[in-house]
């Protein structure tokens, strides 16, 4: 495998684009695939079944590119396949998301915590594991957000709708006390500003981007897999409108892009 | 002291705009004033009597402009009039900047902890201290940084000199094995997409601006000062050229915005 391959980033739609970033600032040399699923958006309330086949769908294409790695940047879709994707290719260097349960409890001085996040990602064994292990000393409170993830796909970074909404689910976490709000979908960190404009300005927000970064460098570098650069323009798919995603690249991503379909 | 009223940061120059941009994204209802002693700069090979001098004269035109609040947003300025500041102004919240050892000496795991800094910073008895007190178990290796003030005062945040100074300063650092490199100076964050191409993907980069304005954020709050916004827009001055500052600013602040002289 050289290590001038590509890495294959890719999630339900343009959250990972947050993701994509923290990689482009930790590692400029690496080239960049990323697949938005756009046409099958929001992946929060699939069934991991589908999320499955789906993942399995768009890892063979990114591998079809040359990726020589993968990241899995949405939580929804590494709760449900990132395990089955790491028994298929049991040799590539595979980085998948998780609500940043230990740092937050580490931050908290009130002792309680909120994340914000999927349905499928609130419920699943994955995230109860992580309460199991990081979590026995604070208080978890859980907001499923539906909606969300249509708002930050839409670009509406700052929209009253947007504001509205994300206030609705912020305030409960806040009247129960928590200091430190966990931002467990990739789709969130593009609602910091208006997030900081809705808390108080001693609460955290803690989300898990630049930690991906660092363990993605981590296991390259293990595997003499770091590019020497330099890095070739990032490459965009969209199984939704390529229209769509090409419209909020200059926001989402800093700069504008063509973006091709991707098949089915 | 009304909770409304502006906050007053200063540095020796351009390098604060970095802070400034941190304290902006945690407390986006703040207004905000910024004063560049660009007349002055580089305070790193200056006396401290010297240094002291130019704060007072600038914290005494901050708080004529009504500032609730001080952030000395420079390493060497902090180190040399902070504690002067904090006894002629003891009511007043004043944040000042310290190298980031402790969060270093926790991350490094190679036990090398390089340290970028101006000369100023690296002699004094308060960096001496931080060592004293957080760097029991790590190897810290300093390497002082002339010019490179200069460079990011110029924009020059790219250039081929630069890369070249930077790049000579780095060198040292990582053949002694450091694997975390601190950011001493309020200039260098700056430079972070630079020296990402300059040190391998393992080595982390640390500063010191979201701790200061996590404190500021504190310092309001206990003392009932933070605004409930909006904010004003933030108003700049420089007592070097005003023309010079105003040119940055669309790169280093991210907008454009008038510069005012200062009185020196």
């Amino acid at each position: 495998m050289a290590s001038e391959a590509p890495v294959g980033v890719f999630d339900s739609g343009v959250g990972g684009l947050s993701v994509l970033g923290e990689i482009r600032a930790r590692l400029p040399f690496e080239s960049l695939l990323y697949v938005a699923d756009s046409g099958h958006v929001p992946y929060g309330e699939k069934s991991p079944e589908y999320i499955r086949e789906r993942c399995r769908h768009i890892a063979d294409f990114l591998l079809g590119e040359g990726a020589k790695a993968l990241v899995v940047a949405c939580n929804t879709a590494t709760v449900a396949a990132v395990a089955e994707l790491r028994e298929r290719h049991p040799e590539l260097p595979i980085v998948g998301m998780e609500p940043a349960v230990k740092p937050a409890a580490a931050a908290t001085r009130s002792g309680a915590v909120g994340v914000l996040a999927t349905t499928g990602t609130l419920k699943s064994a994955r995230f109860a594991a992580l309460l199991d292990r990081f979590a026995h000393d604070v208080r978890v409170v859980t907001q499923p957000c539906p909606g969300l993830v249509e708002c930050v796909e839409q670009g509406a970074l700052t929209a009253p709708q947007t504001r509205a909404l994300l206030a609705s689910y912020v305030q409960p976490l806040l009247a129960a006390g928590c200091d430190t709000l966990i931002l467990g979908c990739t789709h969130y960190p593009f609602l910091r500003p208006l997030l900081r404009e809705l808390v108080p300005a001693e609460v955290e927000l803690i989300d898990t981007g630049a930690a991906v970064a660092r363990q993605l460098a981590r296991l390259l570098g293990e595997r003499g897999l770091l590019a020497a650069g330099p890095a070739q323009a990032a490459r965009f798919w969209s199984s939704g409108e390529p229209a769509a995603l090409a419209r909020v690249l200059p926001v989402l991503w800093g700069e504008a892009a063509a973006v091709a379909a991707l098949g089915c």
